[in-house]
């Protein structure tokens, strides 16, 4: 692929206009689905229904065909079943048009004759029409006012994280988990069965793409192995690539085969195109998810040596523990930190050695805000995690002279001023039941308020700690060794 | 201990009576706390507050001394300064008292003059009062009234697990997280540094509780190895026995030290320890808690061979993953089932071949159940896991013909009538922002339809198929090859 797929993918990322193939007069078929969705996402362009007979679909007017279409097309949505699929390629040839998405099923995942009508779309629009699918949810592109199935409410903005995905369900868990953590993207790719632009190509258009900053992908299989490993290893380089590469157990291939037909790889050739490729390794959604939220918010740097800041003894323990499972550490006080923090925390019931325990989330705002700037000025540490100082409904449980949630977010959001550290905020939600909605508002409430400070928040210090070291893993292999400052 | 350790810690359990050492006539101590903690949980019996000087506290009559209460005592509740403890110990021996649970902490943790005060009360009270603590949370114990801090509002109901911790945070943080899955204790015992009732005399004691059925640990050292573990190999096969052991990293150690001041051990010694005694290793709190649930609703058997039915190929294929990483199986379908559940499922855009993949989780109940039905016939599968089929918000974000969870949730508990194998629900929560709390309140209500009628709920298929691991091996190495039918 040379520097023109910026170009080349306008009319895919950017459409001026839209046709739907695949609708239906009863309004009940995913093309309907589609033409619903892209209008209350707010799609600006002109779309186009296309139907053999109908004259009008959902107050729209209605083609016979795309090349009845009077306009030039840039992008076709086809839905229709599979066995129309190459006739509908060949009228989009006909008509110029530039790209598509299918997100029809029934291909190489299901039989051989699938296969071969991949094969033969594959053909007819070669060097034409770029195509995204079939078998796939297609592209959210929140500046060219595409969204993917089922994706009206998805937000409107856009970020810095590109992703491609051959699965369309993780897909639409993580643009909405990624919301949740004020993350959001540049565009959204689920490439299904890929027969054209697959795993390498799109990774070339996010490695040229100026509004990506972070690569985040799910794979099945791999189109062209060898070239996937040396555009990997090349734009790992200049952004972070991370990779979760689902199907490695026995039954996951089994799943794969049945999902995109793709060929799953063996454990060994997987766990070689890491250490070859340097591309940062998720296993699994949450840590795919974490690990594209902490490049989002660090800045470039090693963040391997932290200090926690939290109530609570056993929660220290089992920080140090996880921390050690990935290669973290918490480096002990010395005596200056010692004597400034125990000005700071009650002697017993408590610990000043790091992790800091304040003995009970009942901690005051402003004695948090100090024990921050203790450890800012700490240049044995990273990165500061504040942890378990939070406990959403202990005011309602306690019933008693509990401080408020809110003058301890305020403490942390005070403590931002001018900090040369990074700082995160664990909010566990403790799975509480339907009559404690309330403590989930709050605490939801609470996470909004420091992600907009750009402070991360996450659930669990397992989560933090082992997002964190992929990231530090990732900078430390370019040759940063410390956090900067 | 003998079997008489029933009968010995009655007082402790189910205390007729409690004295509150260590309240202030200006309400701000942990005493006042405790005191009005009891009361909100409904404490049935009397309640004696003692001070110095003061008449009455929070409105109850007070004493100057234990010794001065004009009553039997049964249970002394201290949260003192440390330094006042060993005479507080010596007038519940000149009174008669019968157990204590000392909430201060400043002992062994924090210096070598704390370990001595340790000794010297351990002395006072040998042989005549039981003691939990000190440094610790204390007993919740719903049936005896009990609560510990902060729990005015956990469960009043009692349920079947039993758990002795050295954490009391851990201990909070577990009674909590069960209710929302439906489970509860028949007592918790956060017992900190453990001079008196340690690990091993509570193992004993929920041995020989008739309440308990299944119970689960948090430790952070042993004080006698080799007898903890004879108690351990003995108890655990009569009732599993669930153990979590923080601090085995260096770094947990030192937390280990300043927070309970135990010695943490190697991990070799602790590797050594499980595959000796049989216990069932958690390696986290999520594991601890979704194991001890499990256990709670499954019957005795082995759970390897697993039927997954849900929407979602990706899914699907990381769910093959995990069961792969803990040893399960999800055996492929046989012609039989592939046949019925052709039937059921649509031909494109799906799986029949276990697992079943629905295409969407926009399912009839109606189909849900009839799935759950054929699977139930199929004598290769142990267990049912329903996942992704709850997709909270998909009406709201799709704005279109979805059918209702509702319906779904229905499909379910239609299919549990006379069903032969255990079936768990996944039901995701996908950290949804503030804006989707609605979406967050649904997902539990559905939650507890489902675990009011005896199904088991949790948050990912991760979570599942690790706790059923951890049963299943506890169960084969008791000799059950297959799941009860």
């Amino acid at each position: 692929m040379s520097s023109s797929l910026l170009e080349e993918l306008k009319p895919l990322f950017y459409p001026r206009n839209v046709a739907v193939v695949g609708v239906s007069n009863r309004g009940e078929s995913a093309g309907n689905r589609f033409l619903a969705v892209m209008r209350q996402f707010g799609y600006k362009g002109a779309i186009y229904p296309v139907h053999p007979t109908a004259t009008e679909i959902d107050g729209l007017k209605a083609y016979p065909s795309v090349r009845a279409i009077p306009a030039d097309v840039d992008f076709v949505n086809i839905s229709a079943p599979a066995r129309f699929v190459p006739q509908i390629m060949s009228d989009c040839v006909a008509k110029g048009v530039k790209a598509a998405e299918i997100f029809t099923a029934g291909f190489r995942e299901v039989s051989e004759e699938g296969r071969k009508l991949e094969m033969e779309i594959k053909k007819i629009a070669a060097g034409k029409i770029r195509i995204v699918g079939p078998n796939c949810f297609g592209v959210y592109s929140p500046r060219g006012g595409l969204t993917l199935l089922p994706g009206p409410n998805y937000p409107r903005e856009s970020g810095d994280i590109g992703v491609f995905s051959q699965s369309g369900g993780w897909v639409t868990d993580l643009i909405w988990g990624a919301d949740a953590f004020g993350v959001k993207f540049s565009k959204v790719v689920s490439y299904g069965n890929g027969i054209d632009l697959n795993e390498a190509s799109l990774l070339e258009y996010f490695e040229q793409d100026p509004e990506t900053g972070v690569i985040a992908a799910y794979l099945e299989g791999v189109n062209d192995g060898p070239r996937f490993r040396d555009v990997v290893t090349r734009v790992n380089k200049k952004k972070p690539v991370i990779i979760w590469k689902g199907g490695l157990s026995e039954t996951g291939k089994r799943a794969v085969n049945s999902h995109t037909g793709s060929l799953a790889g063996s454990k060994y050739t997987w766990d070689a195109f890491f250490k070859q490729t340097g591309a940062v390794r998720a296993q699994g959604f949450e840590e795919l998810l974490d690990t594209a939220a902490i490049f989002h918010y660090l800045k470039p740097g090693s963040y391997r040596n932290l200090a926690f800041i939290g109530g609570g003894g056993g929660v220290g323990v089992a920080a140090g523990d996880i921390c050690e499972d990935f290669g973290m550490k918490i480096p002990p006080s010395t005596a200056a930190i010692i004597e400034r923090m125990s000005e700071l925390i009650p002697a017993q019931g408590t610990s000043i050695k790091n992790p800091f325990d304040t003995g009970s989330p009942n901690t005051p705002g402003d004695i948090l805000r100090k024990m921050i700037r203790v450890v800012s000025g700490w240049s044995a540490v990273d990165a500061i995690i504040v942890n378990r100082l939070f406990f959403y409904g202990l005011k309602q449980l306690m019933g008693l002279d509990v401080l408020d949630e809110e003058q301890r977010i305020q403490g942390i959001l005070d403590s931002k001023q001018g900090l040369s550290k990074p700082l995160m905020v664990v909010l566990e939600e403790l799975s509480y039941g339907l009559d404690r909605i309330e403590m989930e508002r709050e605490r939801r409430a609470a996470r909004d308020r420091l992600l907009q400070a750009g402070i991360y928040v996450t659930d669990s210090v397992y989560r933090a700690v082992r997002a964190l070291n992929n990231v530090s893993t990732y900078y430390e292999r370019q040759g940063f060794m410390k956090s900067p400052s």
